[in-house]
């Protein structure tokens, strides 16, 4: 198994810098004194495609030969994979199939096509997302790259904490959305070479909280049809993930639809950015476990802000016709 | 009348810049597509308070001696310059008095709150403001700082574009939305020295045309009682911001509120940022007057992001119970 190095996020970051944006740190003084910690929010919602997802895609997408690229690139994704990587092989002028579950998001759907990705529909399992990208690529000869169990996504999205590290000295915790644990990967690689004293905390809904339970389990959990307004993190934890999960990760926190929607439309109303469910998880725990933050300096991360701003989540809501 | 000069502006950056974030600039690929323009985003709606207003605020309040200063502030506000004089204020230290109208937005009149101002309401009429204000003024004893005929006001206004100047070189054009005329005079002021050759666009709904009108007839024209979606733009202009329009501004282009609404939603859901309906007049003109724009580098200042999220301008919506 290719686990990557720190010397991978290094090289990840100067092949990707031409085709991404480095994204802001926004703080609030407003969510300051509500947490009683200092709060850095690294805002990938303001990335391309709208997540941090086009950190990895690109690393992994200009990485490939030119003789490997011609075939062109193919995924499964439950969204911003599947956007990230097809606007990757459009910079680039190759293909992007994507797998998608039949129920992703519209928003979602609707970004892979404009990027020019073709869409093939899946089941929404875990299995029927794998068999289907497999015939795929038996068929296109595409390479396959996984949303995050590839060591090339895993050193691409270790780029977003290293800017955060970079822009923001003596950060005590970060703080990130955990799914399938690409983005936590990334952050312990980037974290625990620069700043080993940091401790890493992922988020994940109690309604999706396979991480959570193989953590306490010591061994990756596979839990399928996983439901959460956190459309990003049903996914579970693949070998590479769990790699850095089980021996960087202080904890795993929980958060309650309920208690994410609120986090939402708090950072909405407050700092002013869309930030999609997926995103809000982060917030929601650090609200839930204030003390474990109080007086203390903590990157947030940011993952996406794509949103059906006109059918969105857990509200109804419509334009006057 | 005092007009201020590009030393007041440059004395306003140091004296607001411990109580002010520096904006991000933030880009869109597909509004570029869209337009055919490259834009950059000045995004005031991620200032302190929401809103560039802080900017003003804080200069007229941070150059006030103390003794002037302990009988506090006032002003009459319809909304952002009103949470930032609060803000500012408070900042300092000294009480701020708020005159505003009735009908104004609950975002709006909560943030006043919560930074600490008194409101006093009137009714939604310019004449209504002004002479409650006086009554303020003669009673407390507080400086009355106007919203935007004020060259503390203007000059510190002045240091938005001041610092996107220092950002983005070679802006052929910038566009700001106009109200009252404090960002468009800190505009033109700053741009006249610094790059005289960058055109000034004003953006005004055509449902509170005024500030056209006035530029169309060659003498301010007053119109009361205007009614707009874009509720911070419904001022008339004044002498020391009309100097300013009528000396530098190159057009002032009109939207209607459906075009206004529709640039709203749009950036909300491209460029993932919450912002007010009058910081979304400025996108609606670039879209409806392409030719003007087109190939060039501009400028456009997000003026606020103060929405009533639950209650969104323009939409039905609610929370789930």
């Amino acid at each position: 198994m290719d686990i990557p190095n720190f010397d991978d996020v290094l090289a990840a970051r100067e092949r990707i810098t031409p085709y991404i944006h480095r994204t802001p740190v926004l703080t609030s003084s407003y969510l300051n004194q509500l947490t009683g910690a200092e709060l850095f929010f690294k805002c990938e919602n303001l990335q391309k495609v709208g997540a941090f997802k086009a950190r990895g895609a690109c690393n992994a997408v200009f990485g490939l030969d030119d003789s490997i690229a011609a075939n062109g690139v193919a995924t499964h994704s439950s969204g911003n994979h599947a956007g990230a990587l097809s606007y990757a092989a459009a910079r680039r002028g190759i293909s992007a199939t994507v797998v998608m579950p039949h129920n992703a998001p519209a928003a979602k759907k609707a970004a892979v096509r404009s990027y020019g990705g073709q869409i093939v529909e899946c089941e929404p399992t875990q299995a029927s997302r794998e068999t289907t990208l497999e015939r795929v690529v038996s068929e296109t000869g595409a390479d396959a790259v996984h949303p995050y169990d590839d060591a090339r996504v895993i050193a691409g999205q270790a780029t977003c904490v290293l800017e955060l590290h970079e822009d923001v000295a003596g950060l005590e915790a970060v703080v990130a959305p955990i799914g399938g644990g690409g983005l936590i990967s990334g952050t312990c690689l980037t974290l625990s070479q620069l700043a080993p004293e940091t401790r890493i905390y992922a988020a994940e809904p109690i309604n999706a909280d396979d991480a959570w339970q193989s953590l306490q389990k010591g061994e990756i959990v596979e839990k399928d049809g996983q439901h959460s307004i956190a459309d990003g993190l049903k996914t579970n934890l693949k070998p590479r993930t769990w790699h850095f999960v089980r021996h960087y990760v202080s904890d795993i926190l929980l958060a309650s639809e309920d208690e994410i929607l609120d986090a939402m439309y708090l950072t909405w109303e407050r700092m002013k950015i869309i930030i999609e469910p997926s995103s809000a998880v982060a917030l929601a725990v650090i609200l839930k476990h204030r003390e474990l933050f109080r007086d203390q300096r903590i990157g947030v991360v940011i993952t996406g802000g794509n949103v059906d701003i006109k059918n969105c989540p857990g509200c109804d809501r419509g334009r006057p016709a």
